[in-house]
């Protein structure tokens, strides 16, 4: 480095690298075949290319066993991750007190993609990936995603492919550690990265070269786009492009990306609200033993709510085709019912709004995150208090069909939970006054946001992208 | 709120406030008398409001007893704060294990200045304040000090004068959890609050309305202006005002608060470093019992490490003079001799750069954050392995006096640390390659930080204070 050099102003920086993402995104076709070619191949590989999973009682997991202390299901080799109890005070909430089991991997992984420009535009290195807890096992997964151990100690990186690219980042576009879900995840994050090269990359079996346009329309396809994937596109800065025709949809979600973006609330009420609601949050977590976590039985070798709400952990058996023939068992996170995680938007100003949540949840590190307009599992609230029901359920459940501007099932991450999916939907609304609780935000506060830990969760991160991923598409 | 009215762009917005402070900053003379007067009429207010703090032995303190298990010294109501001990396990680190005695008291204070326009300036509400720590006793203090049992429950706010701006701010400039020091206290952040109203205000006895100018020039005089009035002004968004006349430095500091302001690294690339950093950060700490803590032991009725290093737990009996007497007694952390917090800075390009350090300590929540150049104890450090050594420590010992830009003694914060300073420097150099774990960023790359919270440690913000405080008064 020539420490003698200042670069141009760091945020004219950014913002030239953001355009030349949103660029991608309007970019539809790139040096991949086309998109229906594309989903035919994506279908083919998955006859050689595929996980199954069975489920099985937890006590036929091969070296998986509760720690002598009854507080943890745990693996043998101290490897991997831990299921273990917790109990939650939060005494402020619609349920005061509850225990639940929840999964202990307190390391911090790397979920990053490589972004290369291909005839001026930049194009996103994806793998088609199958892991064992989703439903159609094949997905679209970040270039890479790696465990603290594939990436520490005498192995540092070796086995991972493109690993490298995120240990050296020659230019990175987003990196920051983003938390998982805060109801199955205690204190769990990861990294999320985009980092660009200039050189040549060789393209490995199972990784495909897309632009971001492309990625963007396959979201549209359910349990496509993992979520790994989801959360790393929503870190990917972007801008205003003003090259949106169509409709004020289109025109309005393309000024909300803009450093210019005319907003409901200044940047720093929203930080300030969040600021005094983490100041006053009280909630206390504390280990408790899995074995006789009140409220949770083991029957049918799983471990469930008393009354069926919630979620089980399951034991699964894997089996991995592939180039290379694995199999192994662990336990997994099976979700009851499908899950709804909508997003409200608004047009306020010619500038579209985001209707966001902020929440607590046990897992997460330094207090409530933003999540997205409703997060919900019907099964579940139905037999939580009324209070504990979202705002804006009814708005979202009763939405006019016109007004549904994305509507798919996306998949949790494959590796830690069981067919556990959610409907991703983004639902456009007249402005409507807050609820409690609630913010309309741009989409580039989101952005500046999420240049920095902890404030907006897996689910609106999720949702997010799904939004963005509109950007170029709804027009005429 | 009519929400159907977004404002105009929030960058725009928070700019508009920065430059009205940086206005503040460039006045001298406000509604409250010239500094020489002011300065006398504090000398005088000590003579009648003042503390009196003689150190007694820990077994004199009335209601402070060892907790049964031998954990923590606490109150016997349960209220204040506790001294717990700690083990701290920290791999890389150039001392991988150690146990410390550390201040445990969870909850969130506010720190908050309240700030209103006279003449088209803001001004800033100071108040006169003891503490029984401060080896000078009274200093200039925020608006408001407050615990967060001074904020909620059925006393919300009573007894403390102007904390009703902050529960319900009329306009935020500022408001953002921050660490405090990371040595001492276990997790502790405090609220940091700027607060405009435009209403009418009545000034208290104690109370004071000061420009910026004023405070920053205060700040220059040794034991002034206190630790929660240091923290507070480095959130204070300021900007580039171009109205700086005098000298090379001078046109440099201002033009590296402006988001223009050509930056050595990309603001991407810094938080990508401290992604990074965090993301491979091993340290673990777990309660240890005080009563048999390693390496320290009981002796003269304290708490002292057993190579007399590091600092001391003492008592204190305290009595308090001013409009009503009171007496109590409690612990206290004093340190062992004179603390060095120094920030180099130098000129890339006309833009000033400030070199800053990331730093692992016990009692942050989040990983590592930046602290300044250097920050160092002789009296420890001389007995420390050497690669604990400050790397550009000698730079700052062996600095010209010609390139020392400030230099004063600064008060750690005197509700808990016994006549614990801090000689502040700012030095100026040539560009210097970055040693490992440092790196030059401009001013305006350390407000955008100051936002969030967990990346400025509390002597960087106490250092970078002094620093902007030089805006306008170096010329000529």
């Amino acid at each position: 480095m020539n420490i003698q050099t200042p670069v141009r102003p760091p945020e004219l920086r950014a913002e030239a690298g953001a355009r030349r993402m949103a660029h991608s995104a309007l970019t539809a076709q790139g040096v991949t075949p086309s998109l229906p070619e594309f989903l035919r191949m994506v279908e083919k590989t998955r006859e050689h290319l595929f996980t199954t999973a069975e489920p099985v009682p937890l006590s036929d997991l091969q070296g998986w066993r509760h720690t002598p202390d009854g507080m943890a299901l745990a693996h043998h080799s101290g490897g991997f991750f831990r299921v273990v109890g917790l109990s939650v005070d939060m005494p402020d909430g619609p349920v005061p007190r509850w225990s639940q089991p929840i999964i202990d991997q307190p390391e911090t992984g790397i979920l990053g993609i490589l972004v290369k420009e291909f005839g001026g535009v930049p194009h996103l290195l994806m793998q088609l990936k199958p892991e064992p807890g989703n439903r159609n096992g094949l997905q679209l997964s970040p270039t890479v995603q790696a465990t603290r151990s594939n990436y520490t100690g005498v192995h540092r990186g070796r086995g991972v492919p493109y690993l490298e690219y995120f240990l050296d980042p020659p230019r990175v576009l987003a990196d920051v550690r983003q938390s998982e879900q805060g109801a199955w995840f205690l204190r769990k994050r990861n990294r999320n990265m985009v980092v660009e090269t200039g050189g040549d990359v060789e393209v490995r079996e199972g990784f495909h070269w897309l632009t971001l346009g492309q990625v963007n329309a396959l979201l549209a396809v359910d349990d496509t786009v993992n979520m790994d994937s989801r959360t790393v596109l929503s870190c990917l800065p972007l801008t205003r492009t003003g090259a949106v025709g169509g409709d004020a949809f289109g025109a309005a979600l393309d000024r909300s990306l803009g450093p210019d973006a005319d907003a409901l609330h200044p940047t720093t009420d929203i930080l300030s609200w969040i600021t005094g609601a983490r100041a006053a949050a009280r909630m206390a977590t504390a280990p408790a033993a899995l074995r006789d976590l009140p409220g949770w039985h083991r029957v049918d070798g799983r471990i469930s709510h008393e009354e069926e709400l919630f979620f089980d952990v399951i034991g699964v058996r894997v089996e991995a085709s592939g180039r290379e023939v694995d199999h192994w068992t662990q336990p997994m996170i099976a979700a009851r019912g499908t899950g709804l995680v909508a997003l409200l938007v608004a047009d306020f100003g010619g500038v579209l709004h985001v209707l966001l949540n902020l929440r607590a949840e046990p897992g997460l590190i330094d207090g409530p995150e933003l999540g997205p307009t409703v997060q919900y599992t019907s099964d579940t609230y139905a037999r939580l208090p009324a209070a504990a029901r979202p705002a804006l359920l009814d708005r979202v459940l009763d939405a006019p069909p016109e007004s549904i501007r994305f509507d798919a099932v996306q998949s949790d991450e494959g590796g830690r939970f069981y067919h556990t999916v959610n409907r991703h939907l983004v639902i456009e609304t007249e402005p409507l006054p807050e609820p409690p609780g609630h913010r309309w935000v741009t989409l580039r506060q989101t952005q500046d946001l999420l240049r920095h830990s902890n404030y907006l969760n897996v689910q609106a991160r999720s949702a997010l992208a799904c939004l963005r991923g509109l950007l170029g598409r709804s027009g005429g």
